[in-house]
């Protein structure tokens, strides 16, 4: 029998790659990926003329097609594989990205007559000007006493889909009558390519407060937000939800042509990217928590039960693995700090320095910082530069360090900014084991896992646990691949379920990283210490970070 | 009648300087340097064999004589001024500058057989190895309810004369033994000149624990520091103590030959350089208080009452001005505030820009930070990268910055080190006032307060008052002069009093820095933060910054 490969397409913010993975050993034969031509629009709107609002994040879903038709045909050609021996095809994309369409799911943006209104566009997941009603909605859902509110941390992001339908409704009614529906993107793409609507349990869990008993949130609620919201649900989603892991249908005649795979084969219901990545990790059980580390951490988990963890940002029955509950927790604020550093706090003889060994920045600063023993640079910083996204839940917390002296170098302040960091994962670990839902190892992917052995070492002794670390650099396509060859299931040449395509396919690095006692010991102080300002700063008792975010804003609005 | 000249000399930490004055102007009709030859000797003795200890900081007295003998004929040179019209001479120096002398007042380090003990030399203001001295002095002063102690703010300096001395006791009992004396530099070189030991009350009462009813210390305290100290005042100090203000004598033929002045020119009792700059800028009586800011800032000011304000440096009675009691308060970290910064924060690029634009890097800077309004920072700052001086009087309290968000730009950093150290200042004026001493108008001199317009209108800003500049580039020589011309008195062609001197010769910029109404407004909501900082961490409730530092400590011991 020859050997059998899916295919997993990665739907990123600014390219989408297709992964071509051989069953059985989890190899990457061959990757492709294509640029969006329209990449994040935040300015204008492809005409060049109609400008956005501030906060605005926008996407064209040609170049998703785009992605389709170049990358998937190119790793066929590369690999030189047929297409009668891909058996599965999975997708994961970034959520919540949701569009508008119309019945036969042609997004609306793609109609002459709504070419210029900025609501018949994808909004991508950070698109930001639906703030106002998310507030609205934290605000009514607390009056009401929503118990939706405690699986998502007790607050509901602007960046999810019911806020900003709910802006569409606001701002464009016109559009929201117009739409057939909003679906999520990874959705839309599972439909482009089999004909069907399964919308998938992730993104609706995650990103749609729906919940595997309770459902949706009642249409009480909804009418409460707006009476034409009432029936939101019912009019403009679906209560039809697939739980990932299942096959969502087959590609189509069309399908075929678009991406040149074979007339029937298997394509999974969609996943979000970050929690497609536990698989890919041979995550398929309890007690692993999983961080993807890049501008920010997205942190994922599983357990058999299901518990409120303050601050975390989801938990979904089917979220992340059948049978399942799956944690999702965050850091908003972690390659970014980084980037900040470097581009606003760096002396130009560092640059010097590193160009002169021909070594990246960071590398550099690594290297400084890696003299230094635990607690020598006599810094605690809290990594909130971009609020706190887990456990404290508040877009409002700025960055803070405390310990500077005359004395401070930038490579103590840079080790201060990764610790800051670490600290931040452990409040989370501690939170979610407080909650009753343990967590023994820790897993990594993600370009600073990967490209940071200095980091992630110090991750390991501030958590005390042991770390491994994916040898996947397209996790999310190698996880969404196995999905695809869940799809196809065993008699096809794939698996009957993603614990058994794990087993076979999950790929880690020979490297895991081991807490080292001494430094555990010594973080452990530090770490106490991160504690008390963490709870001053962030619970109340004292509220400065708001009030200079406030006095800031009228500074600027003058 | 021909014009008079009076002459001060300055001796600061890296070089002396006499300046020539016209008496009745206060014109300064030439200036000459004399960079001092040995440095600050921090590492080795002059053998450059003998290796110092950690925070050693000596000085040659040698330096002191070619000061002498160098500027004054080098002023006269300059001037054409004739010895004949130079009535007076006033010195004003750095303290506690201190050293053991013999009977004839020759320095121990001097002698062949002394030439390689540190303790022989001058130990300098900055010198902190008596920091064990100074810890157990506070505690035993404490423990037997010294009420010296409430003069100095609750804590006595490692800087200070008595700590000085007992290092010396401690490490080198045979200097100890050999001294005839320990004196003020101040005085050695009044000695010089005159032939007489005319110990200056601003030394020993700011410096030395004397009062002007009290005297020092009883010879019980001294003998519970150490049994071989109990009579150290009278065995190797003096009680005779001569107020500022006074005539110490006169240039006798040995100090004529060195310095190219008449024998019998009048000299003065001799001055701190930070105290001696009050008349050069005017300020003969109560309300105003003048600041000197350079690396770290000097607070002075005047009042008819002796109250005992928290955390000030001292007060001493003829401290500053005959009649007065003149307090002194102080930051430790200002200038090195921002040069830490430019040294340690900043981005190459920022330099680019200041080259191309052929400024300074901090004129940049506060180009850049002057377009800012009020609060758009989003910064607080605790300006304690040196420790506290006042109002705390703690060294081991370090920096804070709080409101570090992505978009935070170096400029904004650097504004909020600027303004950290105006609520500093703001601190110091507030807890002045809430002790019963008044505090109307503020002057300002040294270096930064002559380039830096920014800075000086943000701490009219902050504190709420007018702000008026020294005109005198070499203000504590021009002051210094002044306390010439009154040693020799009215007789001789200058003054009976200080205030006649001041009113005369006094310099001020025309530039008066007015507080602008809408920014008090917004810095009063920004100084209501960093109270709550300042009491959160400095007053005990969070102790984190000296936890830090003892963590730092052992972390570098390993």
């Amino acid at each position: 029998m020859n050997k059998k490969y899916a295919i997993g397409v990665d739907f990123g913010t600014q390219s989408g790659r297709a992964v071509l993975v051989e069953i059985g050993t989890g190899k990457e034969i061959a990757t492709a990926i294509k640029v969006y031509p329209h990449g994040v629009m935040d300015e204008y709107l492809p005409d060049g003329v109609t400008r956005l609002e501030p906060d605005f994040a926008l996407q064209h879903p040609q170049d998703y097609l785009d992605v389709l038709s170049e990358t998937i045909p190119a790793v066929l050609e590369e690999s030189k594989v047929s297409a009668h021996d891909v058996i599965g095809v999975g997708i994961d994309f970034t959520a919540c990205t949701m569009l508008p369409i119309d019945k036969d799911g042609t997004p609306l943006c793609m109609y002459d007559e709504y070419k210029t209104n900025p609501h018949a566009y994808i909004k991508l997941w950070k698109h930001h000007a639906a703030q106002d009603e998310a507030n609205k909605l934290n605000e009514i859902a607390t009056e009401r006493g929503e118990d939706f509110l405690a699986r998502y941390g007790g607050k509901i992001s602007s960046e999810w889909l019911i806020p900003k339908i709910w802006q569409i409704l606001d701002e464009a009614p016109e559009i929201y009558e117009r739409a057939y529906k909003f679906i999520e993107a990874a959705d839309w793409i599972v439909m482009q390519l089999t004909g069907e609507e399964k919308r998938s349990s992730c993104t609706a869990g995650y990103k749609a407060l729906w919940h595997k008993q309770k459902g949706y949130p009642s249409n009480e609620f909804f009418k409460a937000l707006d009476p034409r919201l009432e029936n939101v649900v019912d009019e403009k989603l679906s209560r039809d939800i697939y739980p990932i892991g299942s096959k969502a249908g087959e590609i189509t005649e069309d399908a075929a042509r678009l991406t040149g795979l074979n007339p029937g084969t298997a394509v999974a219901v969609a996943n979000v990217d970050a929690h497609v990545t536990m698989p890919a990790v041979g995550i398929v059980d309890e007690g692993k928590m999983l961080m993807i580390i890049g501008t920010s951490t997205c942190h994922l988990l599983l357990s058999k039960e299901e518990k409120m963890v303050p601050g975390m940002c989801g938990v979904v029955e089917d979220g992340i693995m059948p049978g399942y509950f799956g944690y999702e927790a965050g850091q908003s604020c972690v390659g970014d700090h980084f980037e900040w550093f470097i581009n606003n706090c760096l002396p130009g003889d560092y640059y010097k320095e590193a160009e002169d060994k021909g070594i990246n920045i960071h590398d550099l600063l690594s290297e400084k910082a890696s003299k230094l023993a635990v607690g020598e640079s006599g810094l605690v910083a809290l990594d909130w530069w971009n609020g706190n996204r887990s456990v404290l839940v508040d877009v409002d917390l700025t960055g803070l360090i405390v310990g500077c002296t005359l004395l401070t170098k930038p490579e103590e302040i840079y080790r201060a900014l990764i610790e800051a960091t670490a600290y931040g994962t452990r409040m989370i670990i501690d939170t979610f084991e407080e909650s009753g839902v343990p967590i023994s190892e820790l897993y990594a992917a993600g370009g600073i896992a990967e490209k940071n052995p200095f980091l992630m070492q110090i991750y390991s002794d501030v958590t005390n646990r042991e770390i491994r670390i994916s040898a996947s650099a397209q996790a999310p396509a190698l996880g969404s691949a196995m999905f695809g060859a869940v799809a196809a299931g065993k008699e096809r040449g794939g698996y009957d379920s993603i614990v058994e395509a794990a087993q076979d396919m999950a790929r880690l690095k020979d490297v895991v990283y081991r807490p080292i006692s001494t430094n555990v010991e010594a973080y452990n102080r530090l770490y106490e210490e991160y504690k008390v300002l963490h709870d001053y700063f962030g619970r109340g008792a004292n509220d400065v970070m708001k009030r200079l975010k406030d006095i800031r804003r009228e500074a600027t609005n003058k």
